[in-house]
């Protein structure tokens, strides 16, 4: 059973007002659900259908399919959503590698670089102030549960690279190539959002660097979606500075 | 002005039945539009609304905002768009390098690496017969052009694979590093669908790489997403086979 009164919460949800308002997202799906659990998430409800055959251990509230459809943030409900407590943001004094994202857009893309961070075990994501929402519910299910456990703070982002400790490396269309500069294990590294790019402004901060292209530029596409480019830049960061690999 | 029989033709496109009935598809926003005219396709029809300011060499069709609305794929029409014919099945008997898809599923996860193969100048991508269709939408919007320009064939994967003559290497999660493995310029390289991978019996016909994971692997995200895997690979290729760079 669900009252109307929670259906109307859980709805709010899907909006960033709402979340806010409550400090609370949404979850989908039982390996994401059970990802946050094991990283300590506080859930305040759990909901699943009559033939969800998981999850049982967590007690859930089983509901009608009709009910899960009118809550559920996806074309086809997986028949599990919790109802989870905005996590605290973390200290990140102690992070050496960072990754900065300025102003992105696309709640799918910042939802998967929370997962390639996961991955690579990058110390922290650090999203400026204009940046999507991470509680997004597209963005929570892009990152597969990877939110759960990867540090992310908000900030002003060009007050943050102007304190840095660190290096900081910006991703540019004409930057030194990532294979010819020296990658340091201490490091911030800058990508910008899907049209922009990084903001001019912040270049002042540090150097630029360069995913190379191939074949025909003039042929070629002219840019590369910015989580193929955050892939790429971590796998590169971590091959460089890990003596174990390669 | 559009006629009631165009329109419904144009909604028709939206699915793959439409579009292999009438070998059409839809591509939005001038920049794609531009990049498939510039790849010499066929274009039918190019609609715009009366406040697009690009394209006009190309004599478009200006109709009201409302009938664009009907006719477009997006929530916000970009308020360009193009009926295209679909592209001749290319040759690629001298493709050197290639890319597999094993009945990949997501059209967003399809288009982007569309656009890698195109940074990369990868020679040829080869489907699986039971890959979500190129001309979906979400594809050619995800592509960004690069689909007027990559070569992408339909096969069935495990005939093409055995008769190849290049070495294949397929992505796994329990394969060799890429780090540590000897990658030729000539190779045919095979990524897995989104929730089932590589298909078990197609291991036979190659050798197993993979990504490695950093951090504790226990306590961290069991899988990359498809085409983040697919940049590291493609970039990792492309860095050890050029002499050029590093």
């Amino acid at each position: 059973m669900i009252t109307k009164s929670k259906i109307k919460l859980i709805k709010s949800l899907a909006r960033k007002k709402g979340r806010d308002q409550h400090q609370l997202f949404v979850v989908e799906g039982y390996k994401s659900i059970r990802e946050f659990k094991d990283a300590g998430a506080f859930i305040i409800d759990l909901f699943t259908t009559q033939d969800a055959v998981y999850l049982n251990d967590l007690d859930p509230v089983v509901i009608a399919a009709a009910d899960m459809k009118r809550i559920s943030n996806l074309n086809t409900p997986p028949g599990y959503l919790a109802v989870v407590k905005f996590k605290e943001e973390p200290d990140i004094q102690e992070a050496q590698l960072i990754l900065a994202l300025d102003q992105l857009q696309d709640p799918g893309n910042l939802g998967t670089i929370i997962r390639l961070a996961d991955w690579f075990n990058i110390d922290a994501i650090v999203c400026d102030h204009n940046t999507v929402d991470l509680y997004n519910p597209k963005c929570v299910q892009a990152s597969m549960g990877s939110l759960a456990r990867v540090n992310v703070i908000s900030v002003d982002l060009e007050d943050f690279l102007e304190q840095a400790s660190q290096p900081v490396f910006l991703t540019a269309m004409n930057g030194d190539s990532i294979y010819n500069t020296s990658l340091p294990e201490k490091a911030i590294i800058v990508m910008g959002s899907e049209s922009h790019g990084v903001r001019e402004k912040l270049f002042a901060t540090g150097t630029s660097i360069s995913i190379p292209q191939y074949g025909a530029a003039s042929s070629a596409t002219e840019s590369l979606n910015v989580s193929s480019a955050a892939a790429i830049t971590l796998a590169e960061w971590k091959r460089s500075t890990t003596g174990k690999k390669n």
